[in-house]
């Protein structure tokens, strides 16, 4: 799966900025992606990029319109179509990774055969991956993995690639999910794949490399999630990891979803991540900690950083507070 | 995912017994499920039933003619044709675990519109499974996991349930493979499901019953298989197991298609197992050992379950040497 670059980012009807979290995701950190942003009437969302016209867009090299906006539900809404179907018109191929399929809006396929540009909906596995073979891979690869889902592991991976290229490292951001695809043109959406072909999908993501080139593969839900354990554990078995980054939510009462589970603690993560990594990497080693205190006080964050680093004698920070450098240096010094 | 009954098997050319093993399973663990058999040519498998044409198998009841051969590659052979269309035509549907699906076999399907037939291939899920919900259900439910793929799960299970069906439990044998599916006429098909509804399709088998009644559940996969482990994952945790059962075979010498990985020794898969069995179910419990001796002398094979029990202190059993009574005794104490 690959989407066509650059953007324009299409905000729609936005009623918020938090609607629009897949268009700023993309702003944020792919910020020369895109050419311009399209709103229509009543968007509150703005990505502090130029409004353009569908015309404007393509005459700034934009090959695909990017829908940066969900509402309620997911779906594809009647306001956008007109400007979805001037995009198609005027060449742009559209990417989406709502709940709601474009394939499914005849309109929008049709219109799509006719002015030849592609309709990519992201959620939608397009490769057929192969089984897992297990084969030892070049290259060096990192993941992020949680004691819940939606504890920031996206954020963790993206935010360290960035600091990696900053000091001069070779790493690569590999997205596993709609939006870290949307974000960085490619991935594998990994909760959409048959379940016999899930290892093999994350072999595929992150093949054979330079010796010294980080793959920084994006997690996804929780070994200690009974929803979606086995998903990260194809991720752990797939993606053969050297390193990994334990990552938490401390003010978190239960798992996501699922009142009356309890998350694990960080020495349980460890424990059992690190078990079940060393079936495919002997050697891996966890590198640090990334902690989302985005629901404490900045003192109560920074005590609780410091009282985690004693406690498990591991570099801790919270990506968003105190950025991933330290955990970018353990990586230059692996 | 349910096919409708009686059977009528179907064993084709089969050039040797083994090719009709999924026959065989239905003729050996259902025995008074199949009216007959209808063979081709050259066959040289032979499941000790009459010998029918589609008329008599219609005559005598049968609902679905299974597909209880298989070729190399998996494919639906062209020499089979002229059956399966006179068997849609007399009315029956058709089922199938073959790689290549009944679903795109043009002529099959127009047949079974023309006919109101059903193509039942059990690799293809027919049911929206639900997110897991790791909401606790009441009834029992026995999982069998193991050192590796392909030793001898799915045969412990549905042995197990016979034996303790002899003796009075309330056991139900629930199948997550295209052999168990066809052999029971239910189950899912955990393979072919959706990663993010695997964990969920296993609580969709195996619902609420009574508290005296025991779900015995196919396992799939192992935990320390790179290729498959997310699938058993999905098992434990959506299963929420009371008892555990580990399945060994002694004289592999590495992982199912994987040279180079070695498995895991019973400690290891008893410690690992039970740890994320714990995550749904704190009263977990190893409830015995089930080991494929096949590869050994019978002598060595005695020799071999006792230096295991002795060990591991569990109940220690080869299913087809001396059978699963003290397992399914430790599930009626339980």
């Amino acid at each position: 799966m690959s989407i066509k670059q650059p953007y324009v980012l299409f905000l729609g009807d936005a009623p918020d900025p938090l609607a629009a979290k897949v268009a700023q995701g993309i702003k944020d950190w792919r910020p020369g992606l895109s050419v311009g942003q399209i709103t229509l009437p009543g968007c509150n969302a703005d990505m502090d990029l130029q409004n353009i016209s569908v015309k404007e867009a393509v005459s700034l090299g934009a090959k695909t319109l990017v829908i940066g906006v969900a509402n309620r539900g997911g779906i594809i809404s009647s306001k956008w179509m007109d400007v979805l179907k001037e995009a198609i018109t005027a060449g742009l191929d559209i990417a989406s990774g709502l709940h709601n399929l474009l394939r499914d809006e005849a309109e929008l396929v049709n219109l799509s055969k006719k002015f030849n540009t592609n309709l990519v909906d992201v959620r939608v596995p397009t490769v057929d991956y192969p089984i897992a073979n297990g084969i030892k891979r070049k290259g060096k690869r990192c993941l992020a993995v949680g004691t819940d889902c939606s504890i920031g592991k996206m954020y963790t991976a993206i935010a360290l690639e960035k600091e990696m290229k900053n000091i001069g490292l070779k790493a690569t951001f590999r997205a596993t999910g709609q939006t870290g695809i949307l974000i960085t043109g490619s991935g594998v959406p990994l909760d959409a794949v048959i379940a016999d072909f899930m290892a093999g999908s994350i072999e595929f993501l992150t093949p054979d490399n330079d010796q010294d080139h980080w793959d920084i593969i994006e997690g996804q839900g929780s070994l200690f999630h009974p929803s979606y354990s086995g998903v990260t554990m194809a991720l752990i078995h797939g993606g053969q990891p050297d390193a990994l980054i334990l990552c938490h939510e401390p003010t978190r009462s239960h798992m996501r979803g699922l009142p009356g589970y309890s998350l694990p603690s960080l020495e349980e993560l460890n424990d059992m991540a690190v078990k079940m990594a060393r079936v495919v990497n002997n050697n891996v080693k966890v590198v640090g900690i990334s902690v989302n205190t985005s629901g404490m006080t900045k003192d109560k964050a920074i005590e609780y950083l410091t009282s985690v680093e004693d406690k498990m004698k591991l570099p801790t920070v919270d990506p968003v507070l105190i950025g991933t450098s330290r955990i970018a240096e353990q990586l230059a010094n692996f």
